[in-house]
């Protein structure tokens, strides 16, 4: 099934909830989110015809843990769901990933809704249906493709955002500006924001439809991440900072230095200013960072590794390495980038 | 992906395993079945080019619980699992489910095969990808839909098996006998117990193929199982006897009595006496019944339920009927059970 993305006020988001076939609503949701937006929805009082059950679950990667999914998920079971109950999260990336695996895994699976909050999560993580949660040993270990039937994006979630949020998301949305020609032209003719978050969803929406299980073309998305997701538990960088800096690494190492001008005025035009390398007041922690890369079971399957890099905007390629010629080439990267500032 | 589904010696099972691409294989195993064909595998001795990573479970519905799964999900995790890792389930139908549902979840799912070890497992639970676990709730609601690609059966172990577990197998090919003409052909005509449980695997494997997530024609292999389970549960029946007594009722409410002596004469030629009604020595638990059938979360929806009845051997039908309407046909159904002997 394909996922139906729209950009939404408050008050057509209750209207879609309400125009639902099901009779029982599960709604799990963010607790900040809840706190802040609760009176925008106001769902038990427009929506009188369907049951309506909440979970408030805690910020972040803290309700990926397996106890949180087996409390929710016993509550949920007790408080009455069958096979047509309708799932809706609200929240950011980790509130989705979390609440996607309950609808995946609840009676076999039942059909849900997102209303991504952050801008990491509309242009990203609420899209495609990847959910889980986590293990002792590392993020998403546990989950399960399962895609929404709906994408409501408001975008007055924004407003309240902190700055690092938003560097988060703007992250991604700098990856796709590499990923698709015309991303990057939207946002060098300094298109507006919605149109921009728009677009980037619906360029994940495409790939996603094209290669559900990545299996191929999905892979275009890592670009920045496999390097990223190793600066990020290496150096505890923000999401976004870090995927900036694995693109930017790349471009250093694949493409010699090329794209670095352009991802730095793409920044500047999103708001985003000077980036110092994260290691400029210490020694960078090579071994560490190649440490990391080689323990993420997700992307190394044997000795070798597919990498996504781009050779020219818009067009990404998928090439294949052996784990020795990566971590070299990412040694003499991380060395060359202590001398850029993005 | 399809099942492919084969009957196969000790010795060919470990060659197929062995002749899997992937370098890591996780074994999860039940521990008696372990205790007792241990050596019959020898794997490690076997197999000495890959990986092979164990995990023995408690044995029955023991290991389907929420602990159990994260501490066997954990464990593999640690001990190094990948995407191209192949998961074998070793054991009945508890442990398939199992071991399935770790199969789905584990970095968002991998292959997996099944060595079915009880009658009911190779003829039915093995089969058709539905992995489960248990909620505090109830048997088998926190599950997924997930293939295994190859289920390989060998009878052998079948002769380490209890006489109830032989009956609880037996209940479900009896229930075959009714949606296959074929197979109540080869039961009536004396055929060898090999090839009758290729028969209802193969028949079960094609209903499969035709409708995965139960969205139609699967839902007749729920024959005999709607009151069956709700039998199962009010009065400790065991599963196949339950299911047996699930048809006779539903052959005397929807069928005034007829098959009532094909189902008699099936039992005798496969070698299972004459059974009396479990309640008759006491007062039927209507009440009960009738209460288990309401809460089973996965057959209601809403104020319906799908009944599959059948209209002849070999001819299934699905019903839709209110709650109410089965809740009367059942009383009555349960009153003039008292007289029969199956």
């Amino acid at each position: 099934m394909k996922t139906k993305l729209e950009m939404l006020s408050f008050e057509k988001i209750v209207e879609r909830v309400r125009k639902l076939k099901s009779d029982t609503i599960l709604i799990i949701v963010d607790e900040r989110v809840w706190s802040l937006y609760n009176d925008k929805f106001s769902l038990e009082e427009k929506i009188t015809d369907k049951k309506i059950i909440f979970w408030i679950a805690p910020r972040g990667e803290e309700s990926k843990r397996i106890s949180e999914f087996e409390k929710c998920i016993e509550s949920l079971l007790e408080q009455g769901v069958h096979r047509n109950s309708h799932l809706i999260a609200i929240g950011g990336g980790a509130l989705s990933d979390f609440a996607g695996f309950v609808a995946s895994t609840i009676l076999r699976g039942i059909d849900w809704s997102v209303v991504p909050t952050t801008l990491l999560s509309m242009v990203d993580s609420a899209i495609g249906g990847k959910v889980a949660i986590n293990s002792r040993f590392g993020k998403n270990l546990i989950g399960a493709f399962h895609r929404p039937v709906n994408v409501w994006i408001n975008t007055e979630f924004l407003n309240s955002l902190s700055e690092e949020e938003i560097k988060s998301g703007t992250g991604e949305v700098l990856k796709y500006a590499f990923l698709s020609k015309d991303i990057y032209e939207m946002i060098i003719q300094k298109k507006g924001r919605n149109e921009i978050i728009k677009a980037c969803a619906n360029f994940k929406l495409d790939v996603v439809n094209e290669d559900p299980f990545e299996k191929g073309k999905r892979k275009i998305l890592n670009f920045g991440h496999t390097l990223g997701h190793a600066l990020e538990k290496a150096s505890s960088l923000k999401h976004g900072v870090a995927v900036v800096w694995g693109m930017a690494i790349f471009f250093l190492i694949f493409n010699e230095g090329k794209y670095l001008n352009e991802l730095k005025a793409l920044k500047n035009i999103l708001g985003w200013g000077d980036e110092l390398p994260p290691w400029n007041v210490g020694a960078v922690p090579t071994n560490n960072i190649i440490s990391y890369m080689e323990k993420d079971k997700k992307i190394v399957s044997g000795d070798t590794i597919d990498i996504v890099l781009v050779e020219g905007i818009g067009k990404p390629v998928i090439r294949e390495y052996t784990i020795e010629e990566i971590k070299n080439k990412v040694k003499s990267g991380l060395d060359e980038s202590i001398n850029i500032i993005l």
